[in-house]
């Protein structure tokens, strides 16, 4: 674990991809013991559900929790890794918000890794839930 | 079924989301028997997982599984429906190319509706499966 | 929430499902300001994976998570609710045990409800999780 | 694909493990060509959801979709193998019926196979519907 990337080194990792880069995160904290990494996803025009609504699509919040999740994985093994499969549970619109987004791993096999993704809004009430295996081989 | 919404309805409906029209989905079937709607999902720059890879990040994949599948019921019941959740498998990586993405109701319930979604390449490769339950009530 | 059903009475509803009273599942906690329930489920020689070995088979583990996930909501609301869909993820082998099963709600709305449900074995180690989305109108 | 099992084979297979005996699964087809396996599962007093509703309680029907999802990989690779994860969607009850079941191989790769499970009534009426990935390394 003391090759585990720094919050710092996840950010500069993220710029390596087009579209993480379009989402815009920013990692805010990297905690290797816990296998837990958290980010913060703020809103685009891009992303809004329907004209003048202020709301996320559900669509980025998914690709969100796609990434996240990823990168839960990333800062132990040190390379991003395939999703396999994900599943997301939509739990309340996300209006006029940045997201928090914390992803956990809850075991890492050697040949999969599954993480748990929570994704909140600015006043802590989760949105979202997702739920990503990846391929750790 | 008279009241079924044709392609181009189909089409119109799309442009009322901003993010949906960053998608920049074009409808190309529409087929309210069968329930089942075709698109078309181009590549957008943002949409790259490593910077000149040409490659879909899942992200946007797992986004044009989420809409299409929801338009697949749209068709029939003439207004957008809250996704409840998704689940996206992908099996190959999609590159250079745009997406065909095929939405098939499997069941429309007076609560819920469940979609399922193939993605394909432009040689029709599979290259992701989404199966979607949607708020129908 | 002074409604709330005890342990002793979720036991007892338990056994209204042939199926529910051939799992022999015991309530051992429930706590509903937390929403979150604990029961344990023996091995049964009917649920062993390979002949000898003592594993459970994936498929008895699925079934105690769509059961306890529902009795999580049963708690609070009073009455099983349909299952709408589940996904469970298998972690590790379960080998001469009895799992310990915790499922917590996410969200319990008006048309639907989410829980999370932690399967584990008699050390502790994560066996399985599951996700899983109920009717509750 | 010289080497698939038949139907008779997989019948045999079957019988290794005590949890699917006891499913009581009988293999009516198997179609390696078009990675296809069809078998029918009976209805069991232990099955039943409410005494005396004849209704399937849904986790013997998760059990038989991780079940023969599984058998649609084992045909052609010979041997079961460990489910990594599935998803399970309720669509009507099954009441007073034996069960049909079809799955199909939608990707077999080097380390997953995903596997889609339609289940039937004895009407032909669409009950559940699963998606399963199995670890093939």
């Amino acid at each position: 674990m003391s090759e585990a990337l720094t919050a710092a080194e996840l950010q500069e990792r993220l710029a390596h991809s087009p579209f993480i880069r379009f989402l815009g995160l920013v990692v805010t904290e990297a905690e290797p013991a816990e296998q837990r990494v958290t980010m913060i996803a703020p809103m685009r025009p891009e992303f809004e559900r329907i004209a003048g609504s202020g709301q996320w699509h559900g669509g980025p919040i998914a690709a969100v929790i796609d990434t996240v999740g990823d990168y839960a994985l990333v800062m132990t093994i040190g390379r991003p890794l395939p999703t396999i499969n994900f599943r997301v549970d939509y739990l309340r619109p996300a209006v006029n918000t940045a997201l928090t987004v914390i992803a956990c791993v809850r075991r890492q096999g050697r040949s999969v890794g599954v993480v748990d993704v929570d994704v909140m809004d600015a006043k802590g009430a989760l949105v979202a839930i997702g739920r990503a295996t990846y391929a750790t081989a």
